[in-house]
């Protein structure tokens, strides 16, 4: 079965599907960037998808390589109209209206992209049949798992999960006897945070993870609703890096002072999203330190799931929650799911 | 939407099913045990039903209820050929006559039974579309997830499984000091193992869960050819349980100078199910303390799935992997997934 698909999106992510193209029999009929981008219906042969590719890792913006701007999507929307297939998106932007145009051609989606999901409620269930398994922990089968208990009629009455493998890191950090500004720095070293670790320690990302959970469970929940407590402020992003960090020093003491107060009581200090018909919480939590959630290793994901027949007894799932590779994983996932359903 | 079924077997987990049945909307065509049982082709009404699950409670067998023995398999056959419906077998018996009647007639089949799945590569090869999601870590999603993975194109290099509770639960009380005969009778004690732990400590069972994860991969494997280490001589299962547990003091001392080694390497000691193009092995490994396989807690089950894009960042997947209420959601997971496909 050669699955037909448009990538949306071309960063590390995208260029891992790329690059998988060949060896699974994808048929891509469309790759854009921002800046445009190439759409063939016939398919893209592998020839020039290679040559895409390397060009893109060089730093060449596929507008440049194909049709600039509105032409390509332009030619994407008339793509849309004329045949049926995958449309793919690993963009961060909101690609809503584009999304909603594909999906009443008849066309599957699947995606890496958190944004189109956290809009209001009723654009999430217009978006109720599109794939979403990479959103949350990557290639982990979060999204298939939960689905597949709903499906089968229990009731998930809590979930937690350890859904950033960077707070993850600095939290197990600290745990060492690390100060947490150094260990910041040290998360920044190995690659671990965004280019400005601000980003990571707003725990923005980790309230849009937890909506998509909460919605998942059928809760209508709008993104305003989460309650999220920042492991620093998020207005340190418009602060330039060295200073932002020079900052977070005023609070090793704190964070120092909790972590202490949790071992008194045989605990630790780890940062969870909690989702239940409660709401979705996210922030610093005391955690038992053979908890699954206090194990994770390295930047590991772990999320762990009580239910009505899991009661007890939690189901845990755990693995690589971010990087292109696993994120990759998550989207093959949902594509060759769909993919079973366009012929119908 | 009504899911019609039979349930074949009437043990804890059949019976954990039955209690579903009202809040599911499940409708029984027909329960059945070794002595006979109850068929019903317009169903069987609730009150019916919660009748013969209090009596069979009791200790009075299905055949005293319904109809005794050959009466019933004839009412079973000939609704087979009359209705569309789900099988589902509970039993540990060798069923496969009457599944392979079920899947010709155009059942559906749903297994917590191992034993149709262990016979000939032939025979799985026929069972192919059957549901067995709780023949291995009871409700763990470990079957759909294998699925998926195989499905989306992903390839399965190495699946290390701590899939016995029971040994998992000795091994760690080894690990705390206990001796090995002493922490069998302890397991004994809470109700972990089989009437006789010979059974438990043999392996057998762990074979079984390990070739079903390597046919599963597609790998042709008969259960002869599964390398199996037992933790004490299956001939133990013909001497009285008390004097099979003072002949197991005598392996006291090897298995302590086991770990000692191991924990000279920094490792601790798991019976670990491996599966993987080379085949199937059993028996004790030394694993790393913080890998997922030693930190297991209680009668956990813990599966680590290395594949070609999880690679060096594995899956895990963790949770009760025995008892009825696991078991039974391991069931359910099955029945919805082909109830959907029933009416196709």
């Amino acid at each position: 079965m050669r699955v037909p698909l448009v990538l949306l999106g071309c960063g590390r992510v995208g260029q891992a599907l790329l690059e998988e193209a060949a060896s699974l029999d994808l048929q891509f009929l469309g790759v854009l960037d921002s800046t445009g981008g190439v759409v063939d219906g016939g398919g893209i042969p592998q020839g020039r998808l290679s040559q895409l590719l390397s060009r893109k890792r060089e730093g060449v913006a596929l507008g440049e390589l194909g049709v600039p701007g509105e032409g390509a999507t332009s030619a994407l929307l008339a793509l849309l109209r004329e045949r049926r297939g995958l449309l793919v998106d690993v963009t961060a932007a909101d690609t809503r209206p584009f999304l909603f145009s594909a999906l009443e051609a008849g066309w599957g989606v699947v995606l890496a992209n958190k944004l189109p999901l956290v809009g209001p409620w009723e654009d999430f269930r217009r978006l109720s049949s599109v794939g979403y398994e990479a959103t949350v922990g990557a290639g982990i089968p979060l999204i298939t798992t939960l689905k597949a208990l709903l499906g089968s009629g229990d009731e998930v009455h809590l979930i937690q999960g350890g859904l950033s493998g960077t707070l993850g890191f600095l939290l197990a950090e600290v745990e060492r006897g690390e100060a947490f500004s150094q260990a910041v720095r040290r998360a920044m070293a190995r690659g671990y945070t965004e280019p400005h670790p601000a980003e990571d320690l707003s725990g923005a990302d980790l309230a849009r993870k937890g909506l998509i959970l909460a919605r998942t469970l059928g809760l209508p929940l709008e993104l305003e609703e989460v309650e999220l407590e920042p492991l620093a402020s998020p207005a340190g992003r418009g602060l330039p890096v060295e200073g932002f960090l020079q900052g977070l020093r005023a609070q090793d003491a704190e964070l120092r002072r909790r972590l202490e107060g949790a071992k008194r009581r045989g605990l630790t200090l780890r940062y969870v999203v909690e989702v239940s018909s409660a709401g979705v919480r996210a922030g610093l939590r005391e955690v038992d330190r053979k908890s699954p959630l206090a194990r994770a290793q390295g930047v590991e994901n772990v999320v762990v799931i009580n239910t009505r027949r899991f009661k007890g007894h939690p189901l845990v799932l755990a693995g690589p929650g971010a990087g292109p590779a696993s994120t990759c994983a998550g989207l093959l996932l949902d594509i060759f799911r769909l993919a079973r359903t366009l012929g119908r």
